[in-house]
């Protein structure tokens, strides 16, 4: 990663991170024990890619970066939940994630149930609730989040992932599953941070949802490169874990240099986006070149 | 139930389940089963007190009923969501609601879990898609929701409920874990009425809150007592399911003539409440009177 870059990521990691310790600090009606599951599951650490994406955008069109803070930590909650759900044993029914046992492995299945239940909810409540942004602005972000959580994005491709498994998808099936499962998030990140910083432009607005569909894509790909060549110690997950469950892959679809190849291809067509962009676009594009450079 | 307040009933449950089809016809990234699971469980009847409340909210302070379709169908589906997660195996497990079999049985486990996700974030897209309110008053009704289903309400009732099991509370504390548990969401029903009725005063929405907690807190000395002395098929769920789990109930706190009087009580403050307020609270009454009435 170039030292730009990694300065960045550090950056936004930090505040992102002292963002959502001050969200989960404050819930007195909460019982500890379901408040310390949400700790646990929000602070474990992770790359912190999307709300990253959310300070990068928000950056790229001349905002301070700390502008993006609720919205980042909002998009970083509803990431959470979907992994700690995605991890119940009747879901994926994983055991390790970043490293440390599941929440549902660390606490019980109902805490995770629950805790997840709370990140997203709480995902909307702190952007809701926040005196930053005007209504409009704060209206738009809530439809973009729940837009991409919902029924328009994450769980759609969340039900069509649990649906395809034993059965096998089409390339073209595969990466609507992937825009709706992670794409979609990813997307509203990078939205969320043009909101932040004011923009209304129409065709900034599409040039970066480009970029980050394309992104979006080349990360999942990645993902599924890793999950055949690195092991569980460096992904902090169960290497090998889509091909134990038999679920189709960009690998298994194109064979390993044919995923490698649509990688590169979708981060050159994010960096042909972001050339369409006002601003200084140079962490966006750090951050779409490292996406297919990195080992976890 | 009294004629008037059974018309009402009839026709805020047809406009909120007209409202909650035509949200859940409407979901093309969706996989079909998903959906399905969705609409079993928002489609499957049940007493529609929720949204009720709100028509009659809105009404009450001068509103055509139509303006509270869409809070309306959010409460309802927050609602949902939440008996769908509660009835998991690794939270209540029951196998038995409104009659029928719960979405776990019906469809699996996984399903369950991701419909219940699903319309949690789907009460948040409606609410800050629609066009009617102004962004001020979405911005509002959204943080009302997030509050009283997420860590200030809902999620933390059910949190406290689920430590409860086998250890006991004391009146004190039941009383605290059923006002988040129901009552939060009971009382966001009747404030997202008066705000789609654009009822901003704060006296009047004191009073409204009061009204709120009161039939809330008697909704649940209610159901205690309809758990030891209705039947299952009464109910539609499982009846003695709490007495079965060991749960603490108002019931086993005060005793069942305690319990019919502590239920009688909150009904009047209830209605002394409604005294305060402006505008015809007849139904708003008649359903306080309805809560302590009704035999499931």
């Amino acid at each position: 990663m170039q030292a730009d870059l990694n300065d960045f990521f550090l950056l936004t990691r930090q505040r992102c991170e002292q963002t959502l310790d001050m969200a989960l600090q404050n819930l007195p009606a909460m019982p500890v024990r379901l408040t310390e599951a949400m700790r646990y599951s929000a602070l474990a650490g992770g790359k912190r890619i999307r709300p990253c994406l959310t300070y990068a955008a928000a950056n790229a069109l001349g905002a301070e970066i700390s502008i993006a803070d609720i919205p980042a930590a909002a998009i970083e909650m509803m990431h959470c939940y979907s992994l700690i759900h995605d991890d119940l044993p009747a879901m994926d029914n994983d055991d390790l994630r970043r490293g440390k046992p599941t929440v549902h492995k660390a606490f019980d299945e109902a805490t995770a149930i629950l805790a997840g239940d709370a990140l997203q909810c709480l995902a909307f409540q702190i952007i809701s609730e926040q005196q930053q942004f005007n209504a409009q602005t704060t209206c738009r972000m809530l439809s973009v989040l729940a837009s991409a959580g919902g029924c328009s994005g994450m769980i759609a491709g969340q039900g069509i992932d649990l649906a395809a498994v034993g059965k096998g998808l089409s390339l073209a099936e595969l990466e609507i599953m992937h825009q709706l499962k992670t794409g979609a998030l990813i997307s509203a990140a990078v939205e969320l941070g043009a909101l932040a910083a004011g923009c209304t432009d129409s065709r900034t607005l599409a040039a970066l949802a480009t970029y980050a569909r394309s992104i979006g894509l080349a990360f999942q790909v990645q993902d599924d490169i890793l999950d055949v060549t690195s092991d569980t110690q460096t992904l902090g997950k169960t290497q090998g874990a889509d091909v134990a469950l038999n679920k189709p892959t960009y690998v298994s679809l194109l064979g390993l240099a044919g995923a490698r190849e649509k990688a590169d291809q979708l981060v050159k067509d994010a960096l042909q986006a972001l050339e369409q962009l006002p601003g200084e676009t140079q962490t966006l594009a750090d951050i779409a070149t490292y996406i297919t450079d990195r080992r976890h």
